[in-house]
């Protein structure tokens, strides 16, 4: 069995593990990026070196996501949650509503930074159904006067992933890619704007990618303080103000990895389903033991959410696989429960080494009609 | 004469060298960080290890700066300039006036921004002279109705720096100590809040220090979106969504090594000290060749700025000091010239050397009455 490091078996939720080889780069680049001669964090944002860095990362999205040339990538901080605000700020300016799904966790929570900066519409929510699975087209209340159009494709905390395209055509589509932008490819020619932190499956925390249409772009305001100005970040290739290298660097070298060690979004998507299918495969062999927390057509390539007979159980299946050298599986603290978190940087070998400790697990641990951790010893 | 790699010999204006011992750690904890087993970029922001980073982080800035518990220590993104704009957004939202001081290009950035936001009422402005020196406590022009008062404390790009604490005490006094904060201790209860992003003295590009004193905290609105509201982000010790994990990691090693390795802000003040001392005299010492820029009562500890006879001349300069293993001398782009950063990270020796070279070149070159870059074969 391939041997895997400590930060090879991370599946925790966001900041997620990065690629092995990107790693190494940074660990390099920390004393000495080789083509500059300085460390990362001494080069000077105005240098040409950091303008090329910027103008190859730039490229690289677009390439991968098959967009056109007129696509703006720009590098922005503040996380997805500045997003939350800056959409109504720049876009519900006028009094105008804009129309959001409530598919869980995140997307309550752009809502509720939303509605402190302007007037939103339900098209839908899941939380009578405790966000266990998405809407279907009929489900969707979407109208054509919205300002825009606005969901999250994959809920990170409930395991929920559209594996479609919602929304019409004819208001702007707006979407949070937090979990799962570059993990597979999509019809992104279809969204007026994407935006994705970029913890999960991009970089490091502290730098958020923000993907928008050029007639989209001609539409908002340019009045704003920079910090809150699309078109000054856009004008400025993101370097409106310093921004942050190091993690610009570091998405960067992901995006390298992803198009010549990787091969393409095609590639790296093959490999996250791959991850996925023995994961839920080893939920389903074990159905009267883990429970999968979504809907079957709604489940998550990114994040694998479950439960066990109870809490105290879960428990002791955190513990055994911390043991074992996994980390970062425990449920979201909204939820409790399990969560796999499967980015891109995860080796294929990680997620199956992971389903032979579910197998075993399962089998080796006996419950009693109490379920009690005491009888778990005999497991280690 | 000690030996120094090329980060020690970086006097890049911005983000500016880190202290070779941080660079080694970091080094180290790109890979693992030794106490939790991860790379820094793989560990969760809701973990127990992080929320001690940031709890650390906090009682040492507030040690280092003399201040009390009651002080709020925050981790933002955005930079100074999301800070130029949220000053105005959280104080001015009800028609009040600010009071701002215009010493120079930082400066007159932070009212361009605000202005945008509120109104403003200039304090002073040093633009009919060239941003060459500051202003006289009887020259400003301070209101009792101000809803504060804004200065920056050192200009990076004129070399200019408040050697005194201006203001009306009656007034909250706010500071941008971008690049002078933890370079020298101060009257730092004085003021109602001090910001400062890292890249100069304290880490990193992508995260920025806002302190403030309880009593103006709890002036300030609460229902302002969570990513431009103190009272969030106060409330969350800076994790009111996921924050920039490595480079508040970074802060934490550099607030460290203020107080372990060097002692204190006592201390790296006359560090500090030392390096300004020695190149101002090498300027001063060859006044027909070096220009000081700054007034020599407002010459900064931290941004020696200074001209050659004439710009080809600079050039010269800057080539054969890029041949001697120096970077990042070269001037703000807006004014040219030549600018020496010795924030807190370059070790004394590099100052030592810098000023040695200085000599040499001012002797060795020998300029005809054309001053062309003609004559400089000679020099090597």
């Amino acid at each position: 069995m391939m041997k895997l490091n400590a930060n090879q078996l991370n599946f925790s939720g966001g900041p997620g593990a990065l690629p092995e080889s990107v790693l190494q780069q940074l660990h390099t680049a920390m004393l000495c990026v080789p083509e500059v001669g300085l460390s990362i964090l001494g080069i000077s944002h105005r240098s040409e070196w950091f303008a090329q860095v910027v103008h190859e990362l730039e490229d690289n999205i677009r390439h991968l996501m098959g967009l056109p040339a007129s696509t703006r990538v720009l590098m922005m901080q503040g996380g997805a949650t500045q997003q939350f605000s800056m959409l109504p700020m720049n876009l519900l300016r006028n009094g105008q509503s804009a129309d959001y799904i409530h598919s869980g966790y995140w997307s309550g929570k752009a809502i509720h930074e939303a509605e402190k900066s302007g007037k939103l519409q339900l098209a839908w929510s899941g939380k009578s159904d405790q966000f266990a699975r998405l809407p279907t087209d009929a489900e969707l209340q979407l109208s054509a006067q919205a300002a825009y159009f606005h969901y999250i494709s994959n809920e990170t905390v409930e395991g929920l992933q559209f594996h479609r395209v919602p929304g019409r055509e004819d208001v702007p589509r707006i979407c949070d890619m937090s979990s799962d932008l570059l993990s597979a490819p999509g019809a992104f020619n279809r969204y007026a704007m994407i935006y994705a932190h970029a913890q999960k499956n991009i970089g490091p925390a502290g730098v958020t990618l923000v993907i928008l249409r050029d007639d989209f772009l001609s539409c908002l305001p340019s009045d704003l303080p920079g910090f809150i100005n699309y078109h000054a970040q856009a004008d400025a290739h993101s370097i409106y103000n310093t921004p942050p290298v190091f993690a610009i660097y570091s998405v960067l070298l992901v995006t390298r990895w992803l198009r010549d060690e990787i091969g393409g979004l095609h590639n790296i998507a093959k490999r996250n389903q791959q991850k996925a299918d023995c994961l839920y495969q080893a939920i389903d062999n074990h159905a009267d033991f883990y429970r999968g927390r979504a809907a079957v057509a709604d489940r998550s390539n990114m994040n694998v959410v479950f439960n066990l007979p109870n809490a105290e159980i879960e428990q002791a299946f955190l513990q055994a696989a911390h043991q074992a050298g996994f980390s970062g599986l425990n449920g979201h603290r909204s939820i409790g429960g399990i969560r796999a978190s499967i980015y891109n940087g995860l080796e294929v070998a990680a997620a199956e080494q992971l389903a032979d400790f579910m197998q075993t697990f399962s089998k080796r641990y006996k419950p009693s009609r109490s379920h009690t951790v005491g009888l778990l010893p005999a497991f280690a």
